[in-house]
């Protein structure tokens, strides 16, 4: 077998084979076939695209790239993972939210990037939360609490590592088959049996347009069946920040706040459907049911209590949990007021985690160190009507001299208009 | 300016701007573009195409990239290329033959690689014939005998010369736009005011089929005529060997032939043609004119006479031009024998080049030595009929060992057949 003929027939349009796919896996994992040819063959991909059996087994082949996560040893055992956005704390609440209603949540998660963060920054904010624990530890808090969450560690999906970082520089990262196997593959590697996928549509997400979203929920879907897991897709809206704070201990504190009953109702209802999924596809119970559970385990402290849980187990001071005014308040606190009358009718919502990083939040590039208590209060949103001089937003920021940049940047990323605009569901369609 | 954002608009169907297409070479030729973002723009040229002005724009990138040749000082200059074949001395005739009527033909020719033979090697077979000589040198003989042939050399065209080894690893090289880029940057860059162009097509060329040709060769004579040059294409029928003989010396014995008003009629009528259509660009004359004006050419001695100046100039010794007989015969010289009655029906023409590679007259890589005696006297062809037990060709090889080998693979290159083949054209088309 010779990577020039895989080019050649992709190239040509044609179907690749099972064992054509591995050559290509293996040769390009172990460094054999060159960044070059991989190049054209991704050209080529891009252009011409997959069949659902291509797509399904470029994600098997990249899943068992490197190591895997074994999770035999644990009962109901389901992973999330959500395609990207801003003010996304949904992780931090479902996880002990369905943790405590019988699943187990044994999971990686990833640091945040760009405009996007991520859930291990938001945990480590918590004073003395650990993040990185041994292997026994880990199985030894998902037995005993049935959730832990702990930062991507050892040889996981080297395959999509080496491919993300080549599509990245040749311009083919937009294509359905490669988004989807690079997404499915990290999560039939991390072992879970039930996996539920939030897609992200709108401003905030990569994925602007629905239809877009829904191919790809579909495709995400259709490899994990043909992988043999139970699988779901929620796509959510992502055209505001997610409920109102964007930033890691200002996310930990709404994710705190819904775990205890309260918060505001776009991100109760994501992570109520998000956490119903996970359950019903864990138990194997009535969607209608695993509604209801996750509705009351929020209102009676039970999700609260499992929360706590998890964040004493993994070294995490509780303290923080139970009074999050406890958390360290950036220095530096400014006010952006609205400049007129009106309607906000549309918000730039990656722009909006952009400025979060511009005030710490957030990294430019891998490595770049975090500031935990900085980021936005969104305190108007698409669809609210503002008067002149109303405070739309606070950005917390520890960095003096660029209050001005900040504020006419983020008045930048929100549109003022004297209608209305359509309304958008947070909940887009439901993909089994 | 980004490469990146050059491959985007490729990869989606968009037309580069000159600007973008010469940030591109540019870049690729100094090594700031790596070979993975190259690739994947040729990949993306491939399925997406280029338009005329693309190519165009490609074409006088590449051909400034590096060294060009100013023959400005020559009157009436006119190159000419063949995309190759099997037996194709045509140059060793033209050259002299339209220097002997008013043309300079001062130009630089390729060795061979594969199963096509370059007349660098050929001329070389010439006891004491230089094809490296100083600049001096060159544009005093151009001046005196208005022909002379030497091999590249200098910087000339380096881009075409990285991006032909990155497509030859990337399945990127069948693509109209690269394809007519690669042969006309080099044209463009060797500076005659007037081209023609030798397209071929059969089993012998790298264009099996008509319509590719034609497509070729339109392309090509759009591109010249855009950057300024007088130009015309000459599709001919390379679908069995050019002539009787294949090898290096072997061939200079037979362009002699021609060159004395001898050989065969399918030589002839390839060499007429593409003399008339060189002389007829550079001096401007009928073409019909100059069609006469070649035929008497060879047939009154005057092209042979120049022939004969050419190699005395470049140091060759004339006394194995006056009798060809002298050139030293490859020790072992196997007859292939017919095994049946009946038609050639067709020939495996690109095969035949190979076996005379096997036979010691070809480079299987670059910088392989060759046995200018070695090679094949083609007896019989496409549409002769056969006895069993004819000689239908014989290989002239210094080897010993393999005669079993040579004559089996020349019988399986050879198809017979009861009935007749239909008969091909030697001259296809004419696209001015």
């Amino acid at each position: 077998m010779r990577m020039y003929d895989i080019i050649t027939k992709k190239r040509e349009g044609e179907k690749l084979s099972r064992e054509e796919i591995a050559f290509f896996i293996k040769g390009f994992t172990s460094g054999e076939i060159p960044d070059y040819q991989a190049a054209a063959l991704l050209m080529a991909i891009c252009i011409r695209g997959m069949t659902d059996e291509e797509t399904v087994a470029l994600t098997e082949e990249m899943a068992t790239s490197g190591d895997t996560v074994d999770l035999s040893c644990l009962k109901n055992t389901v992973d999330k993972h959500s395609t990207g956005g801003v003010g996304d704390k949904v992780s931090l609440v479902v996880a002990p939210l369905v943790a405590s209603l019988g699943a187990t949540v044994a999971k990686m998660s990833g640091r945040g990037l760009g405009h996007t963060g991520g859930t291990i920054d938001k945990l480590e904010s918590i004073p003395g939360f650990k993040t990185e624990i041994s292997s026994d530890e880990f199985f030894e808090i998902a037995k005993k609490h049935g959730v832990v969450i702990v930062g991507q560690s050892g040889n996981l999906d080297p395959a999509d590592k080496k491919l993300y970082a080549l599509r990245d520089v040749t311009a083919t990262v937009p294509a359905m088959p490669l988004i989807a196997s690079s997404i499915m593959s990290k999560k039939l590697a991390a072992g879970a049996h039930s996996i539920v996928l939030d897609v992200t549509v709108g401003s905030g997400s990569f994925m602007p347009e629905f239809d877009m979203a829904r191919e790809l929920a579909e495709k995400m879907v259709k490899i994990g069946k043909a992988a043999g897991r139970n699988i779901a897709a929620v796509i959510t809206d992502m055209d505001a920040p997610l409920g109102v704070c964007v930033g890691n201990s200002l996310e930990v504190g709404e994710a705190v706040e819904i775990l205890k009953g309260k918060g505001t109702q776009d991100l109760r209802q994501v992570c109520v459907t998000i956490g119903a999924e996970m359950l019903s596809l864990a138990l194997g119970e009535e969607i209608s049911v695993c509604r209801e559970k996750c509705e009351r385990a929020l209102d009676d402290g039970t999700a609260y209590d499992r929360f706590k849980k998890m964040v004493a187990a993994q070294g995490g001071d509780t303290s923080f949990i139970d009074d999050a005014s406890k958390f360290p308040r950036a220095k530096n606190i400014i006010s952006v007021y609205a400049e007129s009358d009106g309607f906000i009718y549309h918000m730039n919502t990656s722009k909006i985690g952009e400025i979060s990083v511009v005030a710490g939040a957030g990294r430019e590039k891998k490595g770049d160190k975090i500031d935990f208590s900085a980021g936005i209060e969104v305190l108007k949103k698409t669809g609210d009507s503002v008067k002149k001089g109303d405070v739309i937003a606070r950005i917390h920021t520890n960095k003096t001299g660029i209050d001005g940049v900040l504020t006419s940047e983020y008045l930048s990323a929100v549109e003022l208009s004297d209608k209305a605009p359509q309304k958008r569901p947070h909940i887009w369609e439901i993909v089994r």
